[in-house]
This record gives C-alpha cells, structure tokens and sequence, in this order.
C-alpha cells in the first residue's frame, strides 16, 4: 500500500460511484464515513471515528480515490489522508499511523518509543490468553526471494504468538513464477488476494518500495539487498534501551564491518534522532564506515569517532556493536578477508575492559568475531537482541493489522 | 480415493468383518448402517441418513468393501455406492457429490452451478466469523512434486480461511523420500495417514487419477504436468460468470498459445456445457488450436471461429482470454518464439475496441502479452481471476471434507 | 536442554539473585518453590507440586542454578534434579520425566509402556474435542538441517492435531544462517527464542546431544546422520506391540541391511529391554549384522541367530522386519548392490509361509525388496506403522510440553 510516515489509508467495501482520480475534502469525507458506519470492520469504525474528528479533518491536504466505477464483486475504494501534522495518538483502538515499514527512516523519535511499549507488552503475552488471540483470522504472507531462516522464523514466530496464521514460500526467486518472467508488481497483485500482510525479503534494493506502491495489504520490508532491513534496526535500538535503560546519552562502539553492513548504518541513522549521542567506528581499513553517514551524523550533532583501540573504545562505551567481516565482500582476495576479519575480536580480554553495565551486541550470525567464551557472561546480550526481534516484529503486525 | 463423478464413498471405523470383496445390497446397507450409528463422525452420520433413504438405496449398483478381516487398531471399511442416477441434491447438510477433484470432465452443468454458489458464499466468509471456522480441526497436505507458489499458496489460503491446517511439501520431487526411488502410491498411503485432505502437482500427465486410485481420502489435483488442473478451469468459467454475469450465449476469444496451454483446452471443454457459446481462437500459426479440441467443440453444438484479426475478436466477445506464450516449447528455435510472442499483444488499442461490458482475462503469470498500462482498467479481469481462484479452492474444500 | 533419563528441568521466570553456579538443596527448592508459586504457568505450578514433595526431595542430588545475577527482559534459573530413584509417576498432571528425546537408550521398560498408553491415547483424539487443543499456544520448530518429507510431516501433523503450531525449515543446511559458518549452537539458541520445542534433523551423529546441551527448551531429535532416530525405534516397538499383542516372547526376523540401517540396530537394542525375545538375521554378507549388537544382546539375554533361509525364518517369526539396501552404501560397486537388493524379497511365497497372525514391517521408503501384491494382505503392516509414528509423536510433544 502507497503510504509515507504520515498517511493514513482505508479501504472501502462496499459500491461506490466517482471518478476515477478526484481531489475531496469534507463532501468526500461524509460520502466515506456513512459507508463506514455501514461495515463491521473495527478498523474501518476506528478510522471513521478519526474522519469525523475535527482535528484529523483539519489537516488533511489530499484525498485520493481510486474507483472502478463499475460493480466488482467486492468495490474497493482506496482513501488516503496525508500530512497529519498535529500531535500524533498513540491511545488504545487508534490506528497505526504507518501503512507499511520500508526504511528506518519512516520513525521518529516518539513514534519508536511508542512502538517500544507495545513491544513491551508483547514480551508479556501469555500462552492461550486473550493478548495472543489479537491476530487470529489474519493471515501473513511471507514472501522471501532470498532466504532468510532467522529472520522468516522470527515474523512467522511473532505472527503466530498472536494468534495468526502465515503462507510461506521460503525460496520465492527460484521456485515462484517469478522464473517464468512474473514481475514483482504482479506477484504481489495476485499475494495480496491471498493475506492480509505481506512480509517481504527481495535481493535488489528497492523492491520493498516497489511492492508498497502497488499492494493494497500492508507490506513489511525484511530485507531488500543491500538496501534497508528496517526491522533489525528497529530492534537493535530496542535493545539498546532494554539493556541500558535509556537512548539519550548513549556511547556506542560499532565494530567490523562498517562498509558493508546495512545493520550499522542503519542502526546510526536511527541513533541520530537521540540526543548526546557518541558513536566510535572500529574497523579495518578496508571496510571502514563511508563518509555518507559521518556526514550525516554531523549534520545531526551527533558525535562521532573513529578508533584502532577496541579495548579503549570498550572501556568506555555503554553498547559493543559487533558486526561479521562478509567474505563474500572479498572476491578472491582472501588475504585481506583473513586480515580483516582477525583484526578485531570481542573476547575475555575486552569483555573484562567493559564496564559492568555494558553489553556485546551482534546481528548474527557470528562466526569467530566474537568467542565462544564470551557468551556466557550476563553482558552477552545478542541472543536476547535475537529474541527481541521477535517482540518487535510482534508490535509492528499488530499494530499494522489492528492499530495500536 | 477412487471415485468418478457419481461415487460416494465412506470409511467405517470399527470392527467389521467379511470377505476380502464383495457385491452387497441391501443386507451390507443394513450393517454399515447401524455402524454409523456408532459413530460420532457427523461425515459418517450424514451419510447414513443418505444411506437409510429409499431414494439412495434405490440407486445403489454396486458396494465393494476392502476389508482385512482382522482387528485392526482402526478398522476400515470403504463402500462405494455407485452411479446415483436421481437429481443430484446439493441442500447443505448433504454431501458432495464427488470424492476428489480430478478433471473438468467430472463437472456437470448443475454441480458447477452449485459449486459457484458455495464460492460466492466465501466471498462474504468474514474474519472470525462461524463461517471461517468451518474447516477447523482439518489438516490439509500440499503434496507439490513440482513447484507453483500462485497454486500452491493460494490453496493454502483457502484452507486457512476456513480455519483449517496445512502441512506443506514446496517441492516433494527433489525433497522426499521420491528421490528415494519411493513410488508416487507409497507416498501417497504415508501422507494419508497424517492429513485429512490431498492437494497435489505433480509433472506427470495421469498422477492424479493414480493417486486417486491409492487415497483413502479425498484428493485435488492441483495440475498433473500436461494433463489437467481443474481448479483452474473452474475459477476461469467462475469468473466469467461473475464478470459478465451468464454462461450460456457467451462470446469469448482464446488468444495465445492455444496448443500448449492446458487452461484454454480446459476452458473450452467447460463452455460446452452451456448454449450458444461461441469462441474465437486468435494464435500464432505455430500454437493453433488442436484438432480434437474443435472437433469436440464442433459435436457439442458450440459454435467456433479462427481469426488473426484481434481487434475485431476483441470488438465482438465478452471476455478475451489471453495467455502466455511459453518459451520452453521452443527449444532452440527461439527465432520461432519471438515471432508468436509478439503477435497478439492485448494493449489499450485491444481495450479501446472492446464493448463496455468485456473483459480481459489471463490465468497468470503474464509477461508482456498484456501490457502494464491494461491494469488500470476496470476491464482488466485477471488479479480478480486469481482471488476467484481462493473462493473455488475455498468452496472445493469445503464440500470435499464437510459437504453442501 | 540437557538432560540425561533421569532428569528434571526447570525454567523459572522472574527475578532470582545468586551465584553463578550453584549447589543447592532445600533452600533452593524453597525459593525456588515461592517463585513458582506466583507464577501462572502449568507446567512450573505442578513441577512445583513436585518439588515440594518429600519424595521427590530426597532424591534430588544436584542442582545446578545459571543464572546471570541481572535484570534480564526474563531471567532464566534452570534447576536440575538429578537420578530420580523412586518408582516414576505416570499419572496425569505429573511432569515427563524426560526433557528431551535423544537416543533409544533413554527409554526403559516402564516409560516405554507409559508412552505406548499415551499414544493409545492420541489414537482416539477426535477433531474439536477438547484432546485435539492439548497443545493450543505451544510452537514447535522443525529444524531439518537434511530433508526428510516423511518424518517432518509426521511430527507437523502430530503438533497441529494437538493444536499446536509449527515453524518449518525444510532444508535448514542450504538456507539458514548456518551456510555463512553460524555453529549449531548459535542456530539453536536464536531459534529457542521463537518456539517451545526443537524436532531436529541433522547429517552429523551426535547433533542432537549437542542441541540438546545448549537449548533451554526440548529437543526431539528426529535423526542425526548414521547416528539415531529414536522415533522411529519408539513406533516400531509400538506397532509390534500393536500388531501382535505382545512384546515379551517376541520372534522377530530383521531382513536386508543390518549393517548401514540404524532402524534394525536401534529396534534390537529396545527389544532388549524385554524377557524371551528371539531375533534373526536373515541379510546379504556384505551388510550383516555387526559384532556389537550381537554383543550386546548376548550380555542382555536376548537370543539370536544368523540365517540365510527367509522362508524359514517367515515361518517362526511374529514380524518379519524388512529394510531396504542402501545404494549410497556400495559407491561404485554396482554389482554388489544389485547382489544384495536382490538377495532377500518379501512376496507372496514369504506371506504364504508366515503365521496368520505374524506381521510384515518396513521404515519405508520401500522400492522393491517387498513386492506390491503383498500391501493388500492384511499382515502388510509397514503403513499401519507409518500411520502408529503420529500417534508416538503426538505423545511425546505431549508428554515433553504438558507431561502425562
């Protein structure tokens, strides 16, 4: 579904006449909200609820209908209300104010914190109570055309933690039509008949925004190539306030591979929206962090450092960020990949120069950047950072599917 | 289970005994009645009432019980009553007429209009209503020896909707005991053993009816190779029905690859059922039309033109029902390919000719036989075709597992 | 989890402060006992029924608290009671007293007759009664780090006949993270955040001990390369027992590969475990029995004797246990495999000279070494015992989530 942070779409059921494309304010928004008064959809009260409110009619600047203008066997008509600029709500029975989650940057600082304490609450849903019971009748699609076990397990876990069910195809890329020539466009065309949520991983950057623009059901993007992975970033910072207990002020070392890694720049860009923030880059010099994000976190004030000192830089910060050198950076030169990846380790010896609140953290997996023996210690925090992924991905499909 | 478009089967638990097979009328009848009234299957139940009525008891030809003549954990007693000549009752409670799906062949103008009034009751089954839960406790195996996610989720979907469960093989051929050197009956009675229902693709012409002959529970075939897929067929003329709202008096034009495509072989067979249908075949010389095909058309009273000239095909019929070319019967004469794949392109041009009424249909996926800019088209039909698809597979469901 | 046949875990949610490793006895159990007490889960409240049972007690020889002396998002306190020496209570309500699956050697006399009344059980579980929800709200992940079609459906069917849901990763080694060198270890503990019970199959012997002595939650193991497959070992015992009423006094013919099969190897080491059992091996030279099962069931008692003559050995046995030679075993020695495969075949004259009463069994797959004509005898037992693996393993996700 076409959406930016601040749109709000619905989809009517139901037969409606119009144009094809047309431009309405209140006349559209009364001819709309007697439909809705109609369905039995929740979501559809709830938002009518919003349409008829003053201040969400106050600032809707664009309306967009699209409209078959004859009797299909379900009419829909897609509304979209851009640009709520007053304080967003995050009350119980409120939709969610994103359609879709394509890239980190589509959060805010309050809108991250109030997906925080929805995921919160997601760590304490119970087996067979009503908490895990709010997506039943829903259906995800899990549509990966690279495979991805951990992150495909985590939303099918975090979908059926809440009652959903989930369709998957694991290796869409060489099993689906997309061998025959299907384009991107309509496989989703015919997937979204199918769910009501469509989670997608794809090997080129851009196919998430490719596969938002034309489903009608929200879409997640779990991974598009080399470009975003939102909801590992997401979860790195969640993280980050669970184990530390706060976001501002945060001293951060991002270690390994900073070139490459979606993860880090990710994750530095969402650490960008706190305030006295410090970032220390550990990296061989063949992978260094580029200049695109250091110019970034300086427009943004944050400070930032780069360092050959592990130990130091372990010393003083509050979140160790290890990352995995990737061989396959390397082509054939597998001298600089084996040079690279032993250049810095997280071990006894750095964990015991960490402070006693600090943590390790690690997207995963991990091959030797971190020891085995590392993990035993409390400040081990990566496993935790993994099951946390799961309380995140729980809170954005619930508030995707049922609002907040 | 072995079954032709008038058997009905039904599968006693308990302890029976008897010759290895035998012809029974009325005596078996009574025994097997008084089974069922053991039992607490409402399956079993229903078909007794069946049972005990003179109108099915008149009708019964032949009873063929397998039996092991031992106690076994569960004991099993298939009978199959044959040949029911009477109106076939479609009334909700009783059930269906079929025990598999195997081929269009098996459809029958009324039961194709009672299976679309079922489909068109899962158009309206809502989330969490008692409606989508009319399948629960039933496991359904997606038995795919040869990839197809559109078929394969939309299956899946279908049986979720209805509050069912899905154990799934994506690709059975390279993954299963097959390799193996297993034979295709030996999987079948191991996975029958674990599922309530059958849905296989397999690459070979004829496995379905194989399997069919081996299953004790009811199995669809979702595509044997070359042969059939009737699920397809029955959306398509589903859809048409929907779209234009009749069947009979129906101008359509079959455009494409007409020699290859099991779906438009499919498509024309069904359409017979119905007056005054005309078709139009509008392909590239290399991928006309069959012989036995037209000569069918021709004895069944339907009325069948060719024609190279699209835009006056496209000018006169209700649906132009396009399809791919497929590249992979060209072998190396890709020269051959490139010709027929750019011959008839259904384009706005194709649309502006078209009535009002009309639409474009194509069974997906498409490559550029349909260009993108059709989509916006109210007349585009095809991603309303593939949702038809998860009511018919939704209503087959339904009637093969609980019936009317 | 690890574990060993007599051990009892728990998993304490809540704050615990304490040493790192710990010796504890009734101080512990006392505050272990508080914990649970507030504690809403059914598992912990009747494990501390257990607990606070002098029976239990004074039989508890060590327990072993990790514990990471932090505010974890949920800390963890695993407590471990060691060699159980009491009579076992299999009564319902009780705690299995096995945290994992990992070999046939876990099981002896009484927990195998426990589990067989349980799986009898699970035979009569009826969709929608209230049996078919025992596992409503538990997950399971099916790791499959080698494919296996049979098993992994076997147990995903046995999980959602409970009510239970099911994560699959049908080709984990290809796919997962463990392509880019991720341990094992590391795998198990990601996926122990998304799921409440590990079934896992592995291409290396003794992945399932590793598994299982990093996982905090249960782990089936359902094959690891040549090493054991003790469901498969479980539901052949079961299916004897089954089939001929008995399992003391048993005559028992193990046909075709005894060397390669760890089905034939497991089955004999179980079999051990009963009073006047009687064994042949009835195998082609190459792949005869080895020494040290023959061995072993010298040291247990069990009598056995080498044969080349089937139909005799058809004739005094109660089942006759066929397996299939394994091609991969031969490499290029053709010959020797066509040799063997051809040596010893279950036909019609084998069935002739059985006991009315004996069975014909087979792990499946099967290709040729029994001859279809005989799957219509009612002694054909090798799909009855496909179908009895279901019942096994509904039992054990049964008796490993909620206990007998």
């Amino acid at each position: 579904m076409a959406s930016s942070s601040s749109f709000s779409t619905c989809t009517l059921h139901g037969s409606v006449s119009g144009p094809k494309s047309m431009k309405c304010y209140r006349e559209f928004i009364f001819n709309c909200s007697s439909l809705f008064k109609q369905s039995s959809n929740p979501r559809l009260i709830a938002l009518c609820a919003d349409l008829t409110q003053s201040r969400f009619l106050s600032n809707v600047k664009s309306i967009n209908l699209e409209q078959s203008g004859r009797l299909l066997p379900i009419n829909r008509v897609q509304c979209q209300a851009l640009k709520v600029e007053n304080k967003i709500s995050f009350s119980v029975g409120n939709k969610f104010q994103l359609n879709d989650v394509i890239e980190a940057q589509q959060f805010d600082r309050d809108i991250l914190s109030a997906i925080f304490e929805v995921a919160r609450e997601m760590e304490k849903v119970e087996k067979n109570s009503a908490g895990s019971q709010i997506l039943k009748g829903f259906l995800m699609a899990t549509l990966f055309y690279e495979p991805s076990t951990r992150t495909r397990l985590s939303f099918e876990s975090a979908m059926k933690r809440l009652g959903g069910e989930v369709l998957t195809t694991e290796n869409a890329r060489e099993f689906s039509s997309a061998a025959k020539g299907e384009t991107l466009e309509d496989s989703i065309r015919t997937v979204e008949g199918y769910s009501d949520i469509i989670v997608m991983r794809h090997f080129e950057s851009g196919a998430a925004q490719r596969a938002v623009a034309t489903a009608s059901i929200p879409v997640i993007n779990a991974g598009d190539g080399p470009g975003q992975h939102p909801t590992q970033a997401l979860l790195d910072v969640y993280t980050i306030e669970r184990e530390i207990g706060k976001l501002d002020g945060i001293k951060l070392g991002l270690v390994g591979d900073l070139a490459n890694g979606r993860t880090v720049r990710s994750l530095a860009y969402l650490l960008s929206k706190y305030q006295d923030v410090k970032i220390y880059f550990v990296s061989p010099e063949v992978v260094k962090m580029k200049d695109d994000i250091k110019e970034y976190l300086t427009s943004k004030g944050v400070e930032w450092e780069e360092s050959n000192d592990l130990m130091e830089v372990a010393s003083k910060c509050d979140v160790v960020y290890q990352t995995r050198i990737q061989r396959e950076r390397f082509g054939e030169r597998i001298d600089l990949y084996e040079e690279a990846r032993g250049k810095y380790i997280v071990d006894w010896a750095v964990l015991a120069a960490m402070q006693k609140h600090a943590v390790v953290m690690h997207p995963l997996p991990r091959l030797d950047e971190i020891t085995v023996d590392v993990d035993a210690d409390p400040r081990a925090a990566y496993f935790r950072q993994a099951k946390n992924g799961l309380y995140i991905r729980m809170a954005l499909l619930k508030l995707l599917l049922v609002g907040w």
